[in-house]
Formats: structure tokens, sequence, C-alpha cells
């Protein structure tokens, strides 16, 4: 709530939040609606809603003039779209989950909700109805996606599945942006066999600001689903902070790189697939890709719930290992420094001795003696991790741990959830861990033989 | 060792290891030094040092032919540069403490060593001496940067403040690329008053190979601190794959972001400071700095070193939190997904109730109650956390958790550290760690008063 010097004078002015006012201060002039104050800040501030969508708050005081514009809009209620089938244009499919994408922003209390359907999230995009026939639309939950659990995971591969098995060529489903390369591993993972397309959307600004992004994204995923040759699970995000372009980013390639950018999602350690462009122009890039095909998808949704990541940091305790021992998990993804490296409890020549408390290695051995599967990803992002460069590289790698070659941490982690979900052999493990299962990994340039830099 | 049958063939051929040969196999020729075999690998492959730097190893057949050369390089012999001083150009001190950027291959043993002495580690850059007057060189310690901690940290900085307060214009440190940017970090915070230059240099490729970068990096670092106007701590490495110039990243905003490009580290939310030329050419990219100053430095090196960081992800078990308290953990930062989102245990509305033990807001309330400093950032590691935007974001922000606005985990790791050396009290924690120290945060645009995305 406001002060009661604020609601004093609202009252005065038979101002109520929605409105629509107009505030000056100093040399400021700010036009807006009125917003609820929410629970945490200055109670002396207003908040107004700009034209742009920011939100602005406002210290009052006695040299602050308020005058009210007008009504703002209607409190309370959700624009639907009407969903239209042109049955002469590519059957698409959605999976709506929750998201930024899909937010609505209620002016009477100022919070900002999900909406339930998906014809509310399509409201904003009424468009796609001109580029693909909508054929069925699933809501199996409304989530954050911070959220999101391998139940979740699972419940949109089996949707995902059914709708490219009975006929349609591409599920678009729409998705919160924290986790969304997560679960684009995961779908990536699950859904084997795959050859029709899957987009994977989100978006950074909310529907009820100037710069949404979901729009685009929604119409671009549009195009990708229901025209292109790709047979890949993809997220279809903006390419840069206009809205010329989306990048087709393979699920299990990608990652958010930024907190708030539209062009948070980059491809990571290869080209996105493709450019789509709003006039739903596919330009491609030259990687490689799946091709489309009419053909069966299988769900494999098996995970080992059991698997978590570690990041190792100068001073880190590496006894935090023996925690995740007594929880009984079955695989840690630790995220080294560089090539992959850890703590090793060196001192340095001058500084004293050798000091095991610090090394990760002894505990690393540990877990892995006890049938525990151990991969080291990097907190690079890019690049490529290493068991031999190093002596202490070759520290690790002799206990046993799996080096991830090129492989994001991020999927390592969906991915040694998916593996242990299919075996419990350690040279299984190890074999599917390192072979491209979907296209995770960018197998090394090869000379003949194994090139190394030693 | 190398397997029965090669050892045969060498013996036979009269080959040594450390013999340059010539290898033919298929239709590919192989010049370089014969290596000694790795203890993991391929027996049957020989492995040879091309001239690039780059090693291979080549599986050996009946098809392959080899034929010695001549003789290689001289084994276990590190070559070290005699040090002249010349007193009319800028005093700079040195301070060694290991690293790729000094190391050296025994072509015996095929082992990578550190070297133990500023003269070898310059031995791969003479022309250093015709741009500073080396005052000083220090070698307080050899180790990987992995193995780097908060001892190491203030050693370092003990000594580059003892040449700062003894009339040099700057201080080199060469140090492995690993945690070079937690050290950057460490010792801006623990450089109190600092206003002249320190150089942090590494070098991500050996000196025995030919895309060594670490001579360009210390001819950067030298006019760096011999010659700029800047008086900060900055990582001066590779700006680009090529050797054209170098990027002066100040201590508190970069990170190291590809595990082997020669430019792999990024100035993160703000330009670099500068770019500098091999020619010695300083170039301003326009960004505020502190300006040199002839003053003294005050060496403030405090840590707590009860501190830990804690990755937030998918299916993650946040009672991990409970094994720091048993520790008697003061500090933790938790690097969230995109805003600084962790998962709060919904499961959305068809998909069952709410699940407590999959929420970290419990568990980060608790150790907030229990008198543990609790800091948010984003594995997005581009953008800014914000405690307000999302309701998920204002339950994790009502605990009484710190939103570290834009700085690098790695970096708020280091100064929460620092900070808690400092101080128990919980107002003076959350002002310290809010306010920029050593230019780690850069504040929001204001206009007037606080401009919010909600």
């Amino acid at each position: 709530m406001y002060s009661n010097k604020i609601l004093r004078v609202l009252k005065g002015k038979k101002i109520k939040v929605g409105d629509r006012i107009r505030l000056i201060k100093d040399k400021g002039v700010y036009e807006g609606i009125l917003m609820p104050r929410i629970k945490m800040g200055n109670k002396d501030s207003l908040i107004i809603k700009l034209k742009s969508g920011y939100n602005i708050g406002i210290e009052f005081d006695n040299k602050t003039r308020i005058e009210r514009l007008g009504k703002g809009r209607k409190l309370g209620v959700i624009p639907k779209l009407k969903i239209k089938r042109k049955k002469k244009l590519p059957n698409v499919s959605m999976v709506a989950t929750g998201g930024t994408i899909g937010t609505h922003v209620d002016y009477k209390t100022g919070g900002v909700f999900m909406c339930r359907s998906p014809e509310e999230i399509l409201s904003t995009t009424p468009e796609l109805m001109n580029i693909i026939d909508l054929k069925n639309t699933h809501r199996p939950f409304t989530l954050a996606s911070e959220d999101m659990t391998y139940k979740h995971w699972q419940e949109m591969a089996k949707l995902v599945a059914k709708e490219l098995n009975s006929g349609c060529r591409g599920v678009i489903v729409t998705h919160g942006t924290d986790t969304l390369h997560y679960s684009g591993a995961a779908l990536s993972f699950m859904l084997r066999n795959l050859s029709k397309p899957v987009a994977l959307v989100g978006a950074q600004r909310s529907p009820d600001r100037g710069s949404f992004d979901g729009s685009i994204n929604l119409i671009c995923a549009s195009y990708f689903t229901g025209y292109s040759d790709i047979g890949e699970v993809a997220l279809v995000m903006h390419g840069t902070s206009n809205d010329n372009y989306c990048l087709v980013n393979r699920g299990t390639r990608v990652r958010k790189l930024h907190t708030s950018r539209r062009d948070a999602f980059q491809s990571v350690n290869e080209k996105p697939i493709a450019k789509i462009w709003t006039n739903g122009k596919i330009e491609k890039t030259g990687i490689e890709y799946t091709k489309f095909e009419d053909k069966k998808v299988i769900v494999d949704h098996k995970f080992e719930p059991k698997v978590a990541l570690l990041k190792a940091f100068p001073n880190s305790d590496p006894s935090i290992i023996g925690w995740y021992l007594d929880k009984k998990y079955k695989g840690l993804i630790i995220e080294g420094t560089g090539l992959g490296h850890v703590p090793t409890g060196e001192s340095g020549i001058e500084m004293g001795k050798f000091d095991p408390k610090m090394s990760w290695i002894p505990y690393i051995k540990k877990a892995i003696d006890r049938g525990v599967t151990v991969v080291m990803t990097s907190q690079t992002i890019f690049g490529r991790v290493h068991p031999y460069v190093y002596k202490n590289l070759r520290l690790v790698s002799e206990t046993g741990a799996i080096y991830a070659e090129d492989m994001l941490t991020e999927v390592a982690l969906v991915k040694l959830s998916w593996v242990l979900g299919h075996t419990k052999k350690k040279e299984k493990i190890r074999e599917m861990m390192l072979t491209p299962l979907a296209r995770e990994i960018n197998p090394r340039t090869d000379l003949n033989s194994v090139v190394k830099s030693v």
C-alpha cells in the first residue's frame, strides 16, 4: 500500500489504481498507468507504468504535481484469441507450459499472472493463424520455468510425441526462459528418432511492454515448425535486440547468456542451425542437421533423478562430495575451471606443503569407487575440456572421471540423468556420455587418428 | 612406454625420444620431435610434436614408414634470460606465481614443468627489456592457478604493494589462466587506495607452441604498467585470436569464457578499459577508470574463508544448504537462473501440489536466520539480477537474500569473503555488498529515482 500522504492526495484527485495519470516533478513529466504499490520499496514513491511497458517509481513530495488523465485498462480481464483453423496451412500443435511469454499484468493488484490457456497466450499474436493451422493446443501445467522438474519434462515429451505421431508437422512449446535450455536438452534426449521440428519458445519481456519479444518468437517458431526441413528440437528466440530475425538454436547446444536481453540465447561451440526472418525467410548457416521426415518419434523418458551439479572454485571444500554420497547420488557433474581442473591441494614450493583437505582428487576417486559417475565440464562455458594437457588434469582423469568434450554443463547434467536412467554399467555409461546422442557433442577433428594438444 | 612393436622399430632405426623424425602413413607426411608415450592412450600410436607445437598421435602399423631426421632439442635444459636493467625506462617489478605462461616441456619425459624463476619465464620475451626497467622480480610460489587460495592471494597483494610503495610505477603478476579472474578480483579488493597499474598476465598456450600468447601478453602488460595513466588492477590478455592487441580488462569485470582460445578473457557488462597494441599504442574505450597517481597503496587482506558458491538447477536438492550450515559457513553465493531465481517447489496447476522438499526458499531463510549472508547472482553470466520482477524473485528477496546487481558470480564470491572478513553486522554487510568498492558494480541508470521493470 502507498503511504497515507499519497493515499490522501489520490483520494482528493479521485485517482484510482489502474487510472491513466500525469505526474510532474522537477523538470520531468511522466504519463502512464498508476500501478499498485508492491510490498517492498519506498511507500512514498508512486509507481507508474509508462507506455514503453517499463515501471518507474517516483518519490512523491510537496513539489510533485499529479493529474488524472482518464480511465486505464480494464482490470482483471485477459484477452483471448479465437482460434480459427485454416486447413490449407501446415498442421502445427502447441503445448503451453507457462513463463513470461504467457503472462498478463493485473492492473488492479500489480501482480503478474501466468495465462492459463493457449488462447490467452496467443492473443498477443493473431498473425500466427495466417501462417499455420493450429491443430491442437495443450496446457499440461502452468509453471515458471525455474520450477521445472523431470516430471514436467516427461509430460512435455509425451504431448509433443502424441501430436507428431498423429500427423502434425511440428509442435511449438511455450516455456519460461530461465531453464528453457535445460528443457531443450531434455526433449532432445527423450524424443528418439525425431525427424520433425519442435520449437521451444519463450519471451524475455512480458506482453505489457513495448519491447515484448514473444510475438516475433512465436511467428518465427511457426515458420520453423510449419515450413522448415529441419527435424530437431530447437530454441527459437530473438537473434538480435531488434525484431528482425530469430535464431534456430539446437536444443543441446544453446544457453541463456543474459538475464534480460531479448537475444539472451546463444548457441555455444557451434553456429545456430538457421536464421528465420519475420517474413518467413529461412536462412541456413551451413551446419549439419537432421532432415525433416514423416516418421514416428519414440518417447524414451527414463531419468535418474539423483544427479547433481557442483562448481569448483578457489578455496572450495571438496568434502561436499561426501554429502552427495550419503544421499545416494548416482551421478555428479563437476564444473571445473579451464580445461576441467579442480583444486589438487598443492600449495606451491615456498608456501608450505600439500594440503589433502583442499584436494578434490581423493573425493572424486571415492565417489567413483562407490559407483558414482563423475563428469567434468568447464565453467568457461565455451570450448572443450581435456583430460591430458596438464598433470593436474591427468590426476582427475585417472580417477575414472569422464571428460565431457565440448558439451555444455547444463546439457551434460540432463544427459547424465538420462543415461543413468538407461544403464548402470560403467563402460556403457562412459560410452553413452561420450557418444553424441542428439548432436550435443561435436567430435574433434581427426587426422587419421587423434590430435592432442599435450 | 610405447608398445614392444614400436620400440623394436625405433631401436632398428636408432631413433630416440627427443629426435626429429619423419613419419609417412597413407597420404600423410608428419615431421616433428618424437615425444615420450604418455601414461594413458594407445600404446601403438607414436606421439610427434609438430612445428606448430601441437602433439599428434599416429597409429603405427605395417604400412607406416619412419625416418630419423636428426637430433632434437637439448633435453631438460630451460633457457634463462639475463636481466639487463635500463634505468631510463619506467620502473616495473614482476611477481611470478606459476601457470602456463612459465611452463617448459621436458622432451625427455614429455612432462610439462613450471619454470621456477622469472628469468626462465622471461626467456620467451627478451623484448620486454627494451620497454621497461625490470626493477625486482619475485617468485613467492610456483602453482597452477586452480590451486590458488586466500593465502596465495594475500601473498601476491603484499608483494605488489611492497613494490608499488617503494617507487615502482607498476607491477606485472604472471599467473595461470584458470582462476586469473578470481585473483584479479581478490587483488582489486585487497589493494585499497590503488592508483598505479597492476597487470595480471597469463598464457592460454604453452611456450613450446607456435601459438604461444604469453609474449604478446607480457609486452602489452609492460606498456600498460610502464606507460598507461590507468591506476587499476587489470587482466592484460589477447583481444583476438591474432597477435595484434591485448585488452585491459578491469580485475572485477572479467571472466574466462573459453577453455583454450587466446582471447578467452572477456569483460562482462562493461567494455574493457583499453586496447594495447603490440607497438605500445594505448587506445582507451571511453569508460571511466582510476587515474594514475603516485600515492601509497594499502593492503587490506582479511578474508572470511567460510564462503561457498552453489548453483541452482532443475531438480536440485536445496537441503545441501544444511551441509554448509553444519560446517559453520558464514556466506553463500547462490548462482540462480535468469534474474536470480531458484526453484520454489511449485508444481503447476495440473501436476499436483507444491513440493516443499524442492523449494530453496525455506533453506535460504533458515541460513539467513542463522546469520549466514546469502547473495544471489545469475548463471547467465551477462546482465543484472533483480529482486522484484516476478513473484518468485520477491519470495527470495523477502528472506533477506542480497541481489548482487550486475556483479559476476566469481567476483561476488571473492567480495563476500572479503566483506565478511571486515564486518559481521548484517546491515553493514548488505551496504558493502551493494556499494562498488573496486568498480565491480555498475549502478543502474537513475531518473531522479529508481527505474524498475516489474
